[in-house]
């Protein structure tokens, strides 16, 4: 797909921590959700990262995204147990301190009084948050995220993710939102391939990307998806693309 | 979690490539597929990336993961149209040429003899493959992948890629296989936290990690999950955690 333009880009990474994940265990659901839930808000997620409980994978994959994005979003690692080890490494990769922040400890002690839960040392490991940053409340079960520079640091279980996900979204910087048309070809990827490289080229302003799906009654078909900042320019693409494949279909 | 140690790691990074998952037009099936593969075959999954259609995303990623691991398998990119750049990623990164190569160029005319389709520009796209690679047969739509050095291009739609994976596996060099055992612990994470994160200390060729998860009937609830390659040494951390969260239930 060729680039849509923008004088108004507004791009983030995600870095998904947890071996869990790596070892097939668990199955991630954030990325698919963080991704729409950007898109929608016209923010371009522009790369993800897996990597597992390590230190020094968190760290260096850290540093390299939030260096090139306006925001790196996290997923996983911020629980009680000694695999959870986001926080140290954020305060790590930003050279500043970590302790146990007074108003996590407050939120949290306030939430095992309702619960009946006690608080001791794991549940400390939750207030410890890098020097400088802003919490990212938790409406789900309390203990918080965080937001230190460009990078927002949430839960890895996805409905808390979601609700922190929802708490910073009001504070995001967003930009032009992508607009999205999708065609139906109704013939196979291999038919259009040729002409539709020509369109995607007279038309440079607009991503076009082409995905081949099983159709029950057809067999092989494809959708073309459209996308662009500007809704003219998404138009003039959108009807060239149904307009070639009419020609295709009647020539086959 | 602490990594398990092992003479004979066999390591592998996944690259998925294209546009469709960064927006979440599409959610990828094929992460978690991948590494629940793998896993089984004692194939050490140690890092996943997200990239759009960009050569400089696709080629970057390559470079960096192919001299970091036994393998790099690749997802996506590989159809006939303008926005399957992957082969042509795989030849910049190694620096090798690429050009229609013609046993991929005789299994796609036979595929089209039989179903009918015409060899066009487009479809002669999907034989484009880097020199001295061997192609990755494909039961499903025929076009096939390949594998080049260290790094395995396979299609993006899942049971294509699928069927790929169970194509190379016999090939694939694999490691000792990780052992793997879970304990309920039947109360919350921050109720063990402290003492597993001891257990993980004194049992360092073990890798513990622990996933809170809401039980229906108890609700909030831990599962603690345990991996080694050495099944005694998998047992006797096993028993020092049923042991701990028996203590810890008891004095609740």
């Amino acid at each position: 797909m060729t680039a849509a333009n923008s004088g108004h880009l507004v791009t983030a990474a995600l870095l998904v921590i947890g071996d869990e994940i790596l070892s097939g265990r668990t199955k991630d659901k954030n990325i698919g959700y963080i991704a729409e839930y950007l898109t929608a808000l016209g923010i371009d997620l522009k790369e993800v990262r897996v990597v597992g409980d390590e230190e020094s994978e968190i760290v260096t994959a850290l540093n390299a995204l939030r260096a090139r994005h306006t925001y790196v979003f996290t997923t996983g690692g911020i629980g009680p147990t000694h695999d959870d080890i986001t926080a140290e490494c954020v305060a790590k990769a930003f050279g500043v301190a970590i302790d146990h922040d007074p108003r996590a400890v407050k939120i949290l002690s306030e939430r095992l009084a309702q619960t009946g839960g006690e608080m001791n040392e794991a549940r400390m490991r939750m207030t410890r948050i890098p020097a400088g940053a802003d919490l990212v409340h938790n409406k789900v079960s309390a203990a918080p995220g965080f937001w230190l520079g460009n990078v927002i640091v949430m839960a890895g279980v996805p409905t808390i993710m979601q609700a922190m996900l929802d708490e910073v979204a009001p504070r995001l910087k967003t930009g032009v939102r992508m607009l999205s048309e999708t065609v139906r070809a109704d013939c196979r990827e291999g038919d259009i391939g040729t002409p539709l490289g020509e369109i995607a080229k007279a038309h440079p302003e607009v991503a076009i990307g082409s995905y081949p799906f099983f159709d029950e009654k057809r067999g092989p078909n494809t959708n073309v998806v459209l996308r662009a900042r500007d809704q003219a320019k998404l138009t003039a693409a959108k009807t060239a693309v149904e307009e070639m494949v009419k020609r295709v279909r009647a020539a086959l």
